[in-house]
């Protein structure tokens, strides 16, 4: 039995499993699955893939991720065959409770990361390539099986051409274009030339073959391991439904099982399977990354007179705990010098990666890190960061451990206008399940929050302002996650006013000018907006008849509502003040005065509040 | 004087109002628009552009797009120069209540779109050159101004494989390689053959040149203008701050205004500038679109006893209400057979366009069609419109008039999983100003609504369910934007449950429960979740003592916290049930279960707080 026949064999044995699985779930995708069966056969069992199969975790192991997640008929069958997932677990695919889920998600420990919102996974693989290349200095490769339909997701371009820049040698993408989207043929059909022209130009090496021909793909395999200095993809025209003639390059068979009648049929027609054919991997060497003692940082130290900006403190803050983190990544959108990670990139150049005007990219490549252990924190204009708001949305699925900052937040920017204001941040960040949410008010608690970001394990927005804002805290001053801060308070506070970052400022401000008119307000530094220090927030309802909350963005989904849900259970208005009108160009104070959540608008509401 | 001597001394007081504009302002981005200052003022003066200026409106108007809008003091320049903006206007750039703001909105009448956030230009240009050829057949071009560190965002090459699919040979790119990006160097610098190449590769006609040579650039404009079949990019090599010898290809001057004195210094070197000059710009032909006169949409009609899936019936609806909005496109990313744009596409396929998997470009096409004058229906799954955000996000400031449909939302999809289940799409639309947010139940609730939808001019988001779910009104029922159905409703109500689309069946499986155990409980149908029928869940309110949302969603942003905020004034306490663990694979049913948003969940929170 030559080495092909012994993959034919094999991979006869995964079409089987693919056919078998979809049927008994009652759904899923086997046409997807059996189009690229024979290239992920080739790379796991044709001696290509180094796994230690026993140990999933090992550093030096191989990565491979399914772009295409609704391939997993076939990811769960390779699993099987190489003896990680059972035949009877394998037939639980899909129903509740079970990991192998209809997309890989975690759950299942041979997943990288969850894919299954297309054009994520080659993102991923560059965050797990640039690992190996530049940090782990490791080497293992990462594989990334890719949809022909999904390469028309612009978040591919961008992970190619980040992938050239960077010489991602170790980086093998393989294109299983079968032809046949969702709903019909996709843009190029089987023009296998319009991927390799198009990716070439993009400065990958490209190999393209025949996807059913297990020699030209072991042979593709083996010439993509000998790539200096560049990434490479392998083009494979393949059919969708291949080894079945009634499914094979047949429209309408996308994401449907087969009946059990129409199951039948197919295997009588196929013939005889080996089910007891198991594969051992190849085992990785037993490399490992060399690690880092992480040392104490250094204190928090700003003189108390001169205001600084929270965004300028994020920088500085990442160079100061780095020490205490050594698996902290930074990586910005081409924006280092507004965001301020520029500190750190100056400062430790090789732990920094300029990912360019490619958010989306950006976040995959983060996931990717965080994956292979690291702290990635990555850095954009809080409004840019919603460009990559389905692969922060994925993220959520994969455990992440990322540090997400968003810079620029609200209308105080001023003169740049609306297209450069996060005004939707904190909505979209709070709809994360386990997310945490800051958003500091000053220097040191910028600091400090960006080290309990760094500490805490699981994924952290942190919200930062452009203008200098005064320091509030002495240096020795802890926060947490969860917590927030009483600035002002008295036995005969009259409202409680509710804010953070920029308007925690004009909070103060109307403390000030409240006081001289004989009015008193407790001010609460919510710095922690989820989760929420519910306790504090509940007393201040319960001590004072008014609260109000002033933030510098939209009104839905904000620190109002996230106050409101927190005070449901007492009987208390939570009055809202937030951007409502289109904002505009204009002075920061312009603005603020205009969208009624300036030190007048609060203390105006304050004054009417307590005349009603 | 030669027609480039001319426009030589045009280009010299171009740039002369981008400085001055600019150190007038205090801030804003002179050096990124100097370098595009020849590539424009020999699109607009040169005869190559059309454009009646006294009627901006005119349908066959050419269109210029600064995708790079940060070049607004070069934008509101050529304005100023072509008689449209006086020079004392041009100096309120920046200022508050000036419609020349930072980056450009439609607040000044010749933004074709709002630009600001990168890579957004050349979809929107997509959307229009569309316009031309496929609706309403007219010879204008549309010009789009790329910077070229944007051309880093994956937004980018799906516009430029789509306009290549399309063979819009109306659309003309223009790259203005300035080399500079925020922070130092763009990812290609001044290889100029990077970016042909990679345009080429996509099937565009490309164009290399000298972008400050004056008869090189009308030549490649006239060459442009010849294209058959095929958009073409001009890649113009330019230096950023072109025009004053210490600004020049310098970095550290993005995003920076001169100071006086430096402005002084600047002006003296560069000598005199004719500032009396104006230039009328060439006009177009007389050509208007053909108008369909509409026709009353025929009657809804769905079988009462069938259970027909919301998605389905959002497909249905466009069909029957076509002929009542004749300017309706509609467009989908790949998944029509899922969210049934398929049932228009397979009766109006000339209205109905493929946008592939690429979301963004999708979002961006539909504003640039919305500016046209069409009103647009887009579709995907609610999961993957997450991808668009951003576009989303800008589209709010271009006045647009869209339709946006997300399909299978929830867990009540099953078995695919977390990846393809729409959990935060209702917080991520409520946060957009002026949007409406609707979710229907049935298919009459559907199709009543998407007739709503179109009827209204501004952004409209509709949710659609995956499952087949009963039919629950008559025919002729009416349906409102900002209304809500009290499906439930009696003297003795112990509690109000409201919900909106798969939750309300629950809620009403609920109801027939507890009334069979002599409880009787409110239910209402929120179908209109943003604007919200404060007036019936207020009443609801002071009737029965307990409010309890159900949604399939998270519980950030959703029904919930709309329903807390719209209640905020009375002392009510709202019981969220909502999506609160990572969701699994599995039935529809089991999944509802495990979120505790199911029939059963219902019932036994209304025991317990009646108990309580």
């Amino acid at each position: 039995m030559t080495e092909i026949d012994r993959l034919e064999a094999v991979a006869r044995l995964i079409r089987y499993y693919i056919l078998t699985s979809t049927t008994t779930a009652g759904s899923g995708h086997p046409t997807s699955s059996l189009s690229a069966a024979d290239l992920m056969t080739a790379l796991l069992f044709g001696g290509i893939f180094r796994f230690d199969a026993e140990h999933a975790e090992h550093p030096n192991n191989d990565r491979m991720i399914f772009s295409k997640g609704h391939a997993s008929p076939l990811f769960y069958a390779l699993w099987t065959v190489a003896g990680r997932v059972t035949e009877r677990e394998l037939m639980t695919m899909r129903k509740f409770a079970s990991p192998l889920e209809g997309h890989p998600t975690v759950s299942f420990p041979y997943t990288e990361a969850a894919t299954g919102s297309l054009g994520q996974g080659l993102s991923i693989g560059v965050g797990m390539a640039l690992n190996a290349k530049y940090i782990d200095n490791l080497p293992y490769n990462t594989f990334v099986l890719l949809g022909d339909s999904e390469m028309a997701e612009g978040s591919q371009w961008e992970a190619i051409q980040i992938a050239t820049h960077y010489q991602l040698d170790n980086l093998i993408g393989i294109i299983d274009v079968n032809r046949l989207g969702q709903r019909g043929e996709s843009m190029y059909g089987h023009d296998l030339d319009a991927y390799r022209r198009r990716i070439s130009s993009f400065g990958w090496k490209t190999i393209v073959i025949d996807g059913h021909a297990l020699d030209q793909i072991i042979a593709a395999y083996k010439k993509a391991l000998r790539s200096k200095g560049k990434p490479v993809m392998i083009i494979a025209k393949t059919i969708k439904g291949k080894g079945f003639p009634f499914l094979e390059g047949k429209d309408g068979w996308h994401g449907k099982a087969l009946t059990e009648q129409e199951y039948e049929k197919a295997l009588r027609e196929f013939g005889p399977v080996d089910t007891s054919l198991r594969v051992k991997l190849r085992k990785p060497s037993g490399k490992k990354p060399g690690g880092t003692i992480p040392v104490q940082p250094g204190a928090v130290a700003y003189p108390p007179d001169r205001a600084v900006a929270t965004r300028r403190a994020y920088g500085n803050a990442l160079v100061r705990i780095f020490s205490a983190f050594p698996d902290m990544v930074v990586l910005d959108a081409e924006v280092s010098n507004s965001t301020y990670s520029e500190i750190f990139r100056d400062r430790y150049p090789e732990r920094f990666f300029e990912m360019f005007v490619a958010e989306q990219n950006m976040v995959g490549t983060a996931l990717g890190l965080s994956r292979r252990g690291k702290i990635p924190f990555i850095s954009s204009f809080a409004a840019f960061l919603t460009r990559a708001f389905d692969q922060i949305r994925m993220s959520q699925y994969s455990a992440p451990n990322l540090k997400i900052c968003g810079s620029h937040a609200g209308v105080s920017i001023g003169e740049d206008g609306p297209s450069q204001m996060g005004l939707e941040d904190i909505a979209l960040f709070r709809t994360l399940l386990d997310s945490v949410v800051l958003y500091p008010s000053d220097a040191v608690s910028t600091e400090k929050l960006v080290e309990a970001a760094a500490a805490h394990r699981g994924l952290v927005y942190i919200r930062t302002t452009r203008a200098n804002t005064p320091i509030l805290y002495a240096p020795d001053e802890a926060f947490l996650i969860g917590g927030s801060k009483v600035l002002r308070m008295g036995g005969n506070d009259r409202a409680t006013v509710i804010a953070a970052g920029i308007t925690l400022h004009e909070a103060l401000a109307a403390y000030a000018e409240l006081k001289d008119a004989g009015i008193l307000i407790r001010v609460i530094d919510l710095y922690s907006v989820k989760p929420l220090d519910t306790e504090t927030v509940m007393q201040a309802a319960r001590d004072t008849a008014l609260i109000i909350t002033v933030e510098d963005h939209f009104s839905e989904g904000g620190i109002g509502e996230a106050v409101r849900s927190a005070l449901n259970t007492i009987p208390v208005t939570v009055h809202s003040l937030a951007v409502r009108k289109t904002p505009k160009s204009g002075k920061p104070t312009e603005l603020l005065d205009y969208e009624e959540i300036s030190r007048e608008s609060i203390v105006k509401r304050v004054r009417d509040l307590i005349k009603a």
